[in-house]
């Protein structure tokens, strides 16, 4: 392994919508327990787009370093870090993942047990990059990860490419799979969405025990990758505009009744009431893809008189990361994990892989390091 | 007992928002596994004043006899009816009550075994009175309970007062509260709503072990009947108006967090938006008020951001109707049950029992056919 | 369809231990909603040699009609018998399979609703035949469905030996994974015995999220089969003969922790300390193969310091008929659902394969009815 | 308060089966996050005299301080020891109480997220007291709370009779009734045991909503004890020496069917194989008293063929410590929790304490040291 240099290069959003600059970092002092990582690879996810253009649900103080989804590999652990989150012995040179960082003291982290609920987390890529330690975003050469932060270790035998949606959509639809209990056996699923966290959630459905799946999204190319995933049926919604038209393909394809099990992972608010509608009498509606704060008109007495069980949840913790890759390792012969991934930029293009994910063009394009 | 007359006298919505009517019906001749009571005391739900003025989600047709929460005395026990649900023995004089009718062969009823969703159920005080057979509802001096009616016999230590809440809101709150899995240890629990499904409702959580009860509610003569049943705190809508007052008082007194649990029991739609706001991060949110069809504009990603649950529930079985008397039988010495049935009112009187539900002065008004 | 006969062929169970004798019993009237079904294929459990001998939990009088898992071809419809449970039209021709008969009335069936715990249940296979309706078993040319039988239709697609393991092994599999909660994501599962129901316990845990399966049971045959059916591992009990080596050699396959789920479908009741100092702690254990009343030494302080889940499932109702169905309906591209049948013989050979399956040359021989 | 000295006494084991000596151990140096107490008052558990004989599951080091569940009052709060785990500021002065310590870092703490099936918990009173930092037993003047424990607050209304319990008996029975998932409405609860374990947890019971709670133990002052804290029934097994006898008692009060819940709280194997007798079919049945490791012959078709949970859980965590003391704050008006304290010893007299426990002449005797 190199030296490990004095600066770091970093992507970083300066401004709201103005194109992130490229600049350098100090590497801080690796404190006991805490790690450095070289980044391999940093997804780029919805939500960066909203960040980038400063509207998203809660906007980092700038300047800040974006990429919350990161592959790194170990170029220096702190003293007292030796495993990982599942045991595993840690040393340089092996790649990890890690979720954001529960206070571990308050209210949620210590009564509640609802760790994403916590109410002080310190979350990677919405710092300012301006103050210590700096590199706490995935858009950069190094990344540093701070003494409480989980990790966990990614199987050799994963690509990054098979990897990189653990750092954020796959996790999220473990947590919130397990939040719903699973899937009944023979279930039917409907997904709204077609995007990592829909497509994360399809296989979860498909691998869990459903019966039927459909997947309701855009464009072709994402509803493709269902349909390689697993999907039994997808619905364009660019083809099929009609909410009602789409109701009524999937109520025929349900015997008449709605899907048992309906997944909001498309970010509409919109979706949820089209959700109400379609899910069938006694099913539950799993919400996990409303990034924005948007208000939707609504008929609560829908969700008492069908007596559903509507379960909201939003990021995850290191448990949720472990079962997601231990989901790729032992699936990878099955499904083409990699194709999640339809672009490689290098740190120095990461505009333009915004603005293409922007422009719809992709799944989940990246910032590839590997060969740096 | 008197003799079984020919014909029962019934007071009979005629038309929507016009004064019922008394009318005499035929008595139905009892077939196998069929019961004719004799009424007792027939409840006033709130829903019947939708009914009364045909604004209702589910309009009955016309003409009708209102009364969907009955307490009936046995007459006549059709052949092979010899036990109650709970495995009593039934006899003429047994004082009895009962859900509406599923039927046992959709596939709610045989599949999913979620009984109340029965896509054909057959609703006592929602049939055509002039139809065979006549009698199926509960502001009449006798009752028809087709073969198929499970029923349950009323302890006989219990008053009619005491047990005719049973029949609706009672039930209705102990199969929500087995949808909701309970209240935590110490849990602290909103009720939103005073009038019965938010009293009995209250009780549930008091008895199930909640650390805080707070009932918003109105009039202050509900809030009053409240307190005696339990609540820790009262808020009286009537008087702080503003819904974020109302959200401030509640954080106060839930140490800044926000209830564990929050239950909605008032009717309003706008009281769902309330509640999202007000419930506490990674809490629960039960939905068992919501009787119209009203839209309100929410923000789903409330629920998602929250990690919440929300749960809807309509309706119950005879499980919830045999529990609800067995918490009343367990619990009356310490609670004046009685107290929900503020009046009574003879069956020719129905009309003035209707108008005083509608204008606020009764938590519950009965008909009492006791004496007759 | 062939004119129905007055008379039905059966093989009948006399004298406990003595073969079977093929006798002659009238054909019942149809009363309404009753079935007469021509028997298309009978199973043959491994309870049945219990019976045979009258050293079940339970014996049937005699003399009886063995056979509770058959197919049967619908030959006669009762008045009102329309469509199965979960809705399907029914038809002279069609082929169904249908459950014990609950009782409806009991305090299982009607309050806490777990209808296999029934105190009345009328149980096929279980009746002496020389009363009416005379054929109520599964070793015969035609059986009679009372009219409380909940059915459902065997999918057109499916053929008999695919679809014969759903009447009794297959749906109590389906029964206790819904009793367990389903798998969680990544779980390990060892399951204990490789008879019915432990290959198809195995096919919802690999179905339904497992990362490993591991199949603990004998003879090489069946393990043979359970590769085939997805198992990761099989511990063979006829080689490995010591159960320390057993448990070490999964705790070996589980990172030293010890399976998340172990599944108890030998039959044996020593199977139960075993599994119980096997299973991680914090697990899940499912009991659902002990049909013997035999006592077994355990430490119940294991149950307590591991903080196990212990749950057991006995027998099954209609919707988990159904769902296996619709298991092996969507799934049998995937896997050889038919291989479990590993013999067919005419109803005058049942000794025969009563014989070949004690003396454990089966995993489920068959009555084959057919061609007849 | 007064200077803190140099040294502590401590009553300690120092030989199985003999007298505890008083001996003087350093008061350590407070690190960051640590905390010294003096202690106020040291509960005295069954369990200790297991650990006295040396006959315990897990025996102690010798030397070794004991008492696990005592009443600390800070007299020096390490740097960053500022709130307790429920957000509440925490003063030199404060009287708290602590669990043990989990790891944090095991698969158990990690990733299954169950913490009291940690791998390499830290156990107060199980320590070599020879070794640094001397001073983690409740039989002493002073105790030091590592930097890793977790404390909570004791409510100042409280006195110390009321929340020692809180210690060890009283969260161990509030985290076996979460993993219960709650009492059922109207549920009917036998508890099998009428020591500390089995008085809280009928507490939960009586407030978590049971219809009848049912205590089975001895001698007459525990049942007593039982009858203040709301037993509906108490069976005396010095009285009723049969078990059959005392099913049939149990029986008779349940309307023949048993109960829908047992818990085991007794510490007796033999409870086990009469709790499974006892239960009724369908129902669930708790265990926590096992601290033996002795074995039981058990039918294993019991817990399949009555299709039974049958529920382990031992220990707790800071959750539960919270809940207990808010549970006692909010009903400290309704019932004597100050009875369970049979007696008060001070340190010095700690032998005879416990051999009045062993002579089973307390329910619970404590070390007092509020005049010290």
């Amino acid at each position: 392994m190199k030296e490990i240099p004095k600066k770091s290069k970093a992507a970083v959003l300066v401004e709201y919508g103005k194109p992130l600059q490229i600049r350098e970092y100090p590497i801080p002092e690796v404190e006991p327990r805490g790690i450095l990582v070289k980044v391999e690879m940093a997804g780029i996810c919805g939500s960066d787009i909203h960040q980038w253009h400063g509207r998203a649900v809660m906007n980092a103080p700038l300047p800040n370093i974006p990429g919350h989804e990161t592959i790194g590999r170990i170029v220096k652990l702190g003293e007292g870090r030796t495993h990982d989150a599942a045991g595993e012995p840690l040393s340089i040179g092996d790649r990890i993942i890690w979720p954001h960082v529960d206070c571990g003291e308050c209210y949620w982290c210590k009564i509640t047990r609802q760790p994403t609920m916590c109410a002080k987390r310190t979350l990677y890529a919405f710092r300012c990059c301006d103050d210590y330690p700096y590199l706490m975003g995935g858009f950069a050469e190094y990344e540093y990860l701070i003494p409480k932060t989980e990790v966990v270790k990614v199987p050799d035998e994963l690509t990054e490419e098979e990897a990189i949606g653990v750092g954020c959509a796959f996790r999220t639809a473990v947590a919130a799979y397990e939040r719903l209990g699973g899937i009944g056996i023979q279930d039917d699923v409907v997904i709204q969405g077609a995007g990592p966290i829909g497509l994360y959630s399809l296989l979860l459905a498909v691998e869990g025990g459903a019966r039927k799946t459909i997947v309701v999204g855009a464009p072709q190319a994402r509803l493709d990758l269902a349909r390689r995933w697993g999907a039994h049926h997808v619905i364009n919604i660019d083809e099929i505009l009609d909410p009602t038209q789409r109701r009524d393909q999937i109520l025929d394809l349900t015997n008449g009744r709605g899907p048992d099990v309906v997944v909001e992972g498309s970010g509409v608010p919109a979706a949820f009431s089209e959700g109400l509608e379609m899910v069938r009498k006694g099913g539950r509606y799993l919400i996990i893809g409303q990034t924005t704060q948007l208000t939707i008109p609504i008929k609560p007495s829908t969700i008492m008189n069908k007596g559903l069980d509507v379960i909201g949840s939003a990021s995850a913790s290191i448990p949720h990361f472990y079962k997601a890759l231990q989901f790729i390792r032992t699936k990878r012969a099955k499904y083409p994990f990699a194709d999640v991934v339809t672009n490689k930029y290098s740190l120095e293009r990461a505009n333009e892989a915004l603005a293409n994910m922007e422009a719809g063009k992709e799944i989940k394009p990246v910032i590839d390091n590997r060969g740096r």
